[in-house]
């Protein structure tokens, strides 16, 4: 199958790497804004060619991969969903509510399949592409009754090719799941970064001490902020929602800690261990 | 070289494996309070035997490391200079002004060299040891002119035949420092632990959408509170003093998306991306 890939970043270009590893594409087109980008997947063997505009991606291919930040998946989406026949679409963004609804009346809807390959690193660009990425976790595949049987088929297929495991939401509870668990957990090491570059002026002993437990509970902190704004505007009460029970929680670790209440701090830490059973 | 070490846990069993592979160690001598650790660390290869009490350890090894929870250090130590003749002591604590304070006066106080190997894992006990856990880690001695040439000397080169690099601080320093760095980011990794617990009720999609940077974020939470929560009480202000600016910077992301200012919000991240150059 001939798949056209927008956007070569860490995920357009780890979904170019993979498809051909598993040889569920037979071909794999690219496109990005970024003439840089275009050149490096060229050279990374991420895609065999690349196209020269988004019209003529859609023509050589039969699925068409959408990896670009969300608020240009909106923006695009229509636009792709016009210029098809009977080509497959389908797209990777971390919010999924306003997508669908930007096409909820369009005449090709049932062409598109809304789905989140829930994996990444905190790196970007076509040079961040891993090949294994993806391999044992969950894509999301959302309102799936809205797309054509085929489409979902063939969407499902190819995530499985490489090794992903496929469960379904409605777009709306992926927005506010999402929210819970992902969303925060950015804002969360993002705010751990900025504290800790705020108290420790001396970045010796934060490089000396990262060891004790910073260094993977900020990993997040380095993250893209161009892939983040947009997930944050389009998901923020969501995320509002969970973060003001995520301030509750830390002001309540304070408390404890003023009130010197270490029995209460330790049935809560304890409360946490419970993470393990669910995580494994 | 004799070593005996107090405490076979998760650090206390690192060290015994990691110092028989270096060679630096010609037998390890164990003790634990709790019987199973010690046939646990016996089955393991940790320890080559194990004392029948602490006075019997004492007297068998030339540098005894007491790697227990740090209320127990506090506790054990003066037990231990008293009980000593011309050997070498070393400790492990995650705090160290308190620990310091308790043997300031005492007669053996040079054999005694204050030290935290910054390295760890979120699990504990015998079983979670593992012989490279040091390697390439830092370790931090503290008021080195407090410990006789002949300790300091003996310590740093147990330390570095694992593969740890030594930097020197004052006692009161690191406490500031390692609350600064390492013990927010448990207390950020516990509560982010309880937020999600709290909102997302279906623990199937926190497993499900634990890869999108949950799972790295929130291992911390995974540890002991029978290690931490005397951390966090000997080290209590310090802590505080850090955990305030946590709760303001998490504050702040909150009202800039009340606000919806997300240029600002870009900024605090991009702010929080140099961290990345701090920790390579």
């Amino acid at each position: 199958m001939k798949i056209g890939i927008i956007g070569l970043g860490l995920i357009g270009g780890s979904l170019g790497l993979a498809l051909k590893k598993s040889g569920f594409a037979s071909k794999i087109i690219g496109y990005d804004i970024s003439e840089d980008h275009m050149d490096e997947a060229k050279k990374l063997n991420i895609v065999d060619c690349n196209a020269s505009d988004m019209v003529s991606l859609i023509k050589s291919s039969d699925l068409i991969i959408l990896a670009v930040p969300v608020q240009y998946i909106e923006t695009l989406l229509p636009d792709i969903l016009d210029s098809i026949e009977n080509q497959i679409v389908t797209d990777v963004g971390s919010t999924k509510l306003t997508i669908v609804n930007k096409v909820k009346e369009h005449p090709k809807r049932s062409n598109f399949v809304a789905s989140h390959p829930m994996a990444g690193t905190e790196f970007s660009g076509p040079q961040a592409a891993l090949p294994d990425l993806f391999k044992g976790k969950v894509c999301v595949i959302c309102d799936r009754e809205e797309s054509n049987a085929n489409a979902v088929q063939t969407v499902e297929a190819m995530y499985t090719s490489i090794g992903m495991n496929i469960v379904n939401y409605r777009s709306d509870d992926h927005d506010v799941h999402t929210a819970y668990v992902s969303h925060i957990s950015h804002i969360s090491s993002f705010a751990l970064a900025l504290t800790v570059l705020e108290k420790e002026k001396n970045s010796n002993r934060i490089f000396e001490l990262a060891s004790g437990g910073f260094s993977s509970t900020v990993r997040l902190a380095k993250s893209n902020p161009e892939t983040w704004i947009p997930i944050f505007e389009l998901n923020r009460d969501n995320v509002l929602d969970v973060l003001d029970e995520h301030i509750n929680t830390i002001s309540q670790f304070r408390t404890l800690l003023i009130k010197k209440d270490f029995k209460k701090f330790y049935q809560l830490m304890e409360k946490a261990n419970n993470i393990q059973k669910i995580l494994k």
